[in-house]
């Protein structure tokens, strides 16, 4: 690699995957393969649509939500009813299906601006009209939302929200903004889509809770999208909706659902014990601690090679804007327009070894 | 039960369950735990979005697809090439999924009547419009659909047909009609989405192949979707879309694919070994001959209480004219206007047990 510094290459920063030793922890894999034994013990049921007493699980397996319902409460320090919860392949479908279930063509969605690129394809396939609010570091720019709503005259029927641990900001929404989104929420009469993917991969103490956890059981508006793919791993595929009863039932009503029922009915109780043993929990320190190791290498390496970057409290990704050399995924796809972050780089650190990233980031010195 | 005669007693023929001894069988518990334990010492892989030399699994992941291909070349006597399959969560999300990326709203899809009532949902969701075409002992009724294309002047994006073992009335399409069908689709330009759930229940040897192998290399026309649902169980939920490569790429540009990645890399590939070790094949033939003597039962059982049947070759289900009494499911919602078939019940031979279904079709007895 003749001209570059000693150290220093270009490496692969675009991937927001995890590094394999992640996924091949021996913990994890005993961890999983006792939680499978279990799953099958049971395949009577989790191999059906449902059983007599409960008719289809169009929600989910009642046992699974239980188990769910009960680790997320401990993870969160929250009451968490199973009856919020309804069963994913992801958080993606999540999303999804929130847009194809409340949506109807021409109907506006409006995104922080830069966020996650390819939520704009999911409200685009149900044909809605998408807008931009600039993100802050305390979350979106709750005044620009508020004018974009009275300004599109009850047009605004999604808001869509990375609220902690924002791809690919890093940035999370505080707790007075989260009260206050609730509020322009009944103002204005949208919905907020949460997408949660982050909430359990923190690198320290959280007091950040879902948004479910801010909504009006009385007049619901949020749907909490979280998922075990940036946690066991992105193949696992199993994630949940949290919304009150009333938003969330609808969801079923989708028509590969309503006939093909649940996705996750198997994988998910597959994972069960996995769940319900702890064993979930412990990896989940594990996993946070190792990124958390080597978020705080790339930010570290990044300032002593003169770049600025806010130091995210989880999640996959830091946001720099470059001083000439560029790495990473270009920010121009964060936009919907693709009109601003030309200069910004989302890196991702968690798919490269330590060394990669010390290389990779050397190689970004002006 | 007073008022019945001996024996008679109404029974659940609604459920399109399979019965759950077929689920709980020590052979096949035993293949799964083997096949989960080989998949998850591949967990760096399964866990993860791609690898390395491949990228994202888009489609699915690599060697699944080559397993699953060898073992449907088996099962078909055709050659399968890994490149025409995409992995999916069953059969219909590989329906829906056609219908959003080729269809657009107000584009029409034909349908057979009856057909099988959820996929009018599918459709619905994609906001297309519904058109219906009788179907007859050898399969949907073409001269009606080259009537019905030919009136909507070129409207006609979908043709939606369950060509083999169809539910609700056990009919399937013979092989000229599958070479005429094909004929029409390059008439009038529009495509087949084949519901093929039960490609591979057979109750015999058959020689009729998924429409795909009827389908033009050149013009291709045809997704053939498959699933193992009905073999392994509904909550297995691993499926595949067999098409030529230019009609089958599109469709992971859908955003939650797009996004979340294929949706069955981690539990497909637990499968694999269960795959290609010949369990699968071993496993259906046990479930074809279960349900297959389930089959003969019920419609022995039909006609002595003098109900006329026609006795499918594979299947679920068998579709019967009452004479007075019913049960099972009706068959008013198989017809889009829900203006047909008042008289006709649905019968599932799968969920009962051998006496009740004695006892209900005894019930029956005008």
């Amino acid at each position: 690699m003749a001209g570059y510094p000693k150290g220093a290459q270009p490496q692969d920063f675009i991937k927001g995957w995890p590094h394999p030793e992640l996924l091949s922890r021996a913990e994890l894999r005993a961890a999983l393969t006792e939680s499978f034994h279990k799953g099958l013990e049971m395949s009577e049921e989790t191999l059906n649509y449902g059983d007599k007493a409960n008719g289809a699980y169009m929600l989910g397996h009642p046992r699974f939500l239980q188990g769910l319902a009960k680790f997320l409460e401990q993870q969160y320090q929250a009451p968490t009813d199973p009856k919020t919860l309804m069963s994913t392949i992801g958080a993606s479908m999540g999303t999804d299906l929130c847009f194809r279930i409340y949506g109807k063509p021409g109907d506006i969605c409006v995104f922080e601006e830069p966020t996650y690129f390819l939520a704009f394809t999911m409200a685009r396939n149900s044909f809605l009209e998408l807008k931009g609010v600039p993100i802050m570091e305390d979350g979106m720019d709750l005044d620009a939302l508020d004018k974009v709503c009275t300004e599109s005259e009850g047009k605004v029927k999604f808001v869509y929200t990375v609220p902690i641990h924002h791809n690919p900001t890093g940035y999370s929404m505080s707790n007075e903004k989260r009260v206050r989104l609730m509020q322009l929420a009944k103002k204005h009469k949208f919905l907020v889509i949460a997408d949660e993917a982050y909430q359990l991969l923190n690198f320290g103490k959280t007091d950040m809770k879902p948004l479910f956890y801010h909504d009006d059981k009385e007049d619901p508006r949020v749907f909490s999208i979280g998922t075990f793919s940036k946690l066991i791993g992105p193949g696992t595929k199993v994630g949940w909706v949290q919304a009150h009863t009333s938003l969330l039932k609808p969801l079923t009503d989708i028509g590969f659902i309503d006939s093909g029922n649940n996705p996750v009915i198997f994988s998910s109780m597959n994972l069960l014990h996995f769940v319900e043993s702890g064993a979930l929990a412990k990896h989940i320190d594990a996993v946070s601690k190792d990124l958390g190791e080597r978020c705080q290498l790339i930010c570290r390496k990044l300032r002593e090679v003169g770049l600025e970057v806010y130091e995210p409290k989880g999640g996959y990704f830091v946001w720099v804007k470059s001083k000439g050399k560029k790495t990473g995924k270009s920010g121009e796809a964060t936009a919907i327009k693709k009109d601003k972050f030309h200069d910004y780089m989302r890196l991702c650190f968690c798919w490269l070894t330590r060394e990669q990233i010390e290389e990779g980031i050397e190689y970004l010195r002006p």
